[in-house]
């Protein structure tokens, strides 16, 4: 099924323009921005407009795309110097995102085939508009391995958003929703809020609500009631991270949902494109994990909600262990226990 | 130790007039309401300044103290008649509590043994303090209890506000930490923010921070990753209900919190006065669980959080059951297991 225009999209490439969904007015007002060069990009990417990891890099996988089509002159090698320059430029857009400098990577490798400016154009365009297919496609295939795990009624519970809009297309942990409306399933799902930032408030359920799935918010500390008393089938969650041995690192409150799912006999899943999986990291504990400022707990919308001066601990992510993970679904299929020896097959595979 | 005039107390009687902490207006501002007149006590109960069950049934029976003062007549049976009415009329300030139907029914029975207006007054005003002072002893006593299930130098976890402002003084799960630093001893602890009230980040959190206590906010879907990073030694709450065989309803997340700290290996107490303990109540299928409207949820301080139209499910409290409760810290003792034979002892032991 392809992706028509008043579906909801994080980045639309529209051959002059881009369309980037600003994700920061959310949820109060749907708005796209009309991008039209390069700069324009890299200030969608660094005041955080476009979000998750997906997204940023095909976003910027088309700034790079924006620039080469305005590029006046024939020279090639001058091309490819000032394309540099244009990589790392965005790179710096933020330096943290490791999902924008493979995209725009590859983009600098595929025009290096070209034997004219004209060519490069043609193959930048080209790489892009793969790399969100691609992105797409793995986000879909995930869905339909998570699909394999529910039932048409089930209703799951999810945290933060792994979403269509972070992505391509699809979302990772929102993806089996998606794919399970195609097929005319019907699936619910509860979406915590997640707090401190409410991307479960503001993103997931603007997101479904907005896709028309059937969605219902509750606060974080509600989980474990809701899973209790709401005949939950299983918790799915995106991720940041998945260490070698599966440890999963994930929005902050991941791991208490995990940790209750668990209490209660819940599966639950998380959702992983093998890109994600970096078995260069052995364990959790090699995760370092990110705090935040206070102003993040104590302030909502500009407003105080705390007393002046409080001591704040404001983590951004936290470690689930394996052992409490009933699966982990990539595009390339369902690992079960045993992740230190199944997921570096998954890889394998992908290099025959 | 007696309360000085520096301290923070939710009700707190002067003769003439009342000073009440407006709880309405916290953390933002630290205000005493000053109240002379008994429909002035019926208006800070309805608009929820005061709140916390002890505290209102404490301001509740000053209520009718600052009434029967002011009474003009020395005619006896008109006093009872008007009492009663007064009384009727004070219950019809907040109808579901039932710490407020408990105090003033005690004010009216001690005014029954008067021979005389003054007198009567003089036994209402007595039978106040009693409650009062009764009120503080209980919190005083469950917070020494408390204390011998601790260490100096422990970090504990808490949610909601089961803290001095609730209570005459000490309150009930915070009691601990108050007896402590009279002690000397450092106590610290972790407030979860509590959504959607924020009653944690608002109360707890404010109140302990006003006495010199070492706390530090968290938001709650941050407990997994502080219980398992900051060496918690236990979680300690309070509770609106203990079933006879234990099963303990309180506010939401407490349920949440409980699994999470059993996983973990962290000792999960639960704080409650005799009056709380419900022996009626079998268990706690037993107990409704009240949902609130949606705007808890969607909204804070008036802003808008979350898609307009989205579903919401906001239930107020949930039921931790009896097997995650290491041990109910009573004002009689300390409960561990078998609650069902050992709760009503503690009640044949006050009645001996």
């Amino acid at each position: 099924m392809s992706l028509n225009d008043t579906e909801i999209s994080s980045v639309r490439y529209k051959g002059d323009h881009l369309l980037l969904l600003d994700q920061q007015q959310l949820p109060e007002h749907t708005v796209y921005l009309n991008v039209t060069t390069i700069s324009h990009v890299w200030d969608a990417i660094a005041k955080l407009n476009v979000r998750g990891a997906p997204a940023i890099g095909i976003a910027a996988a088309f700034g790079l795309v924006l620039w080469a089509k305005q590029y006046k002159s024939s020279d090639l090698s001058s091309f490819h110097a000032e394309l540099k320059e244009q990589h790392d430029y965005l790179a710096s857009s933020r330096p943290t995102a490791v999902n924008l400098f493979w995209a725009i990577r590859r983009v600098l490798e595929a025009a290096k085939k070209a034997d004219s400016v004209e060519h490069a154009v043609s193959l930048i365009e080209s790489e892009a508009l793969l790399i969100q297919k691609e992105d797409e496609e793995t986000c879909r295939r995930i869905g339909e391995h998570a699909l394999s795990l529910l039932q048409n009624g089930d209703a799951l519970m999810t945290i933060c958003n792994a979403g269509g809009i972070a992505t391509a297309r699809y979302g990772t942990a929102l993806a089996p929703f998606y794919i399970a409306k195609e097929k005319g399933w019907e699936l619910s799902v509860y979406a915590n809020e997640t707090r401190p930032v409410l991307q479960g408030s503001r993103l997931t359920a603007w997101e479904l609500q907005a896709n028309g799935i059937d969605v219902t918010l509750i606060t974080d500390n509600m989980a474990a009631h809701t899973l209790k008393t709401k005949n939950i089938a299983a918790v799915i969650v995106g991720c940041d991270r998945v260490a070698a041995n599966g440890d999963t690192a994930n929005k902050i409150g991941t791991f208490g949902l995990a940790l209750q799912a668990k209490a209660l006999g819940i599966p639950f899943y998380v959702a992983s494109p093998l890109s994600t999986v970096d078995l260069a990291t052995e364990t959790g504990d090699d995760i370092p994990i990110e705090e935040r400022p206070a102003e993040e707990v104590t302030h909502i919308g500009g407003k105080r909600i705390a007393p002046e001066g409080i001591k704040v601990f404001n983590p951004a992510f936290d470690v689930t262990p394996a052992q409490y993970i009933s699966a982990i679904v990539t595009e390339k299929g369902i690992v079960k226990g045993d992740y230190k020896n199944q997921l570096p097959k998954l890889f394998e595979e992908e290099t025959r």
